[in-house]
């Protein structure tokens, strides 16, 4: 079966590697959200975060961490999302686990999420101690 | 300086957990987006994911994993999205390094991200090699 993940991960699809470890490479993402729009991908594959062995949660955090340095710095950043979608039912559109590093701009139009009408407030499941 | 999630961890705001390792621990959303809406949150003081050492990857990962197939069990989930806001201009709004574990649901109305015009398409930096 054919993923496109894999297939870049083994240099068959070339694709500019912003950063790479043993396990984990990023790239730029084909359709990007917005400009300097990464993608953080595992190279073994695997469907979604939950495969992910913990043992590789170390380089995962290095490839995530290294490649959105490398944003900032590339494009003087002030903030960024990192989202990971699972499932399709979670708009993961390629079955192959993946981080989405999101750069954010002053006045861009870009929002981590969008939610036309928010659940109840469950405020009272939080209780303060100490200070009155 | 007070933080909110800093109180939580030292247990001056009670909170149910979902789950926790050495350093990291999971809560509900005080403000959740949809049922379930989970926050996994550093022990110690981070201010984004950028201050977490990769050392702390594997328990990172642990929480988010672990975290996720409890929700998953409890709610019969069939995908789920991650996603870490960073800085306020990436919408964070506790500066304290966390990760939203958003649960999907059929007919929800969430969307991982909501941009009003996409920049233009960057088909031409792929090159397919091998098959014709």
């Amino acid at each position: 079966m054919t993923c496109v993940f894999c297939d870049i991960a083994l240099g068959r699809i070339l694709s500019e590697r912003i950063y790479e470890n043993r396990n984990f490479f990023s790239i730029y993402d084909y359709k990007p959200e917005v400009e300097g729009h990464a993608l953080v991908i595992s190279k073994k594959h695997f469907e979604t975060i939950i495969d992910i062995p913990n043992i590789m949660g170390s380089e995962l955090m290095d490839a995530i961490k290294s490649t959105t340095l490398l944003l900032i710095k590339k494009y003087n950043l002030e903030g960024f999302n990192v989202i990971s979608n699972n499932k399709k039912i979670g708009g993961q559109l390629v079955p192959h686990a993946h981080f989405h590093i999101i750069p954010r701009r002053k006045g861009d139009s870009f929002r981590a999420w969008n939610l036309k009408k928010r659940i109840k407030n469950f405020k009272e499941d939080m209780i303060l101690i100490g200070d009155k």
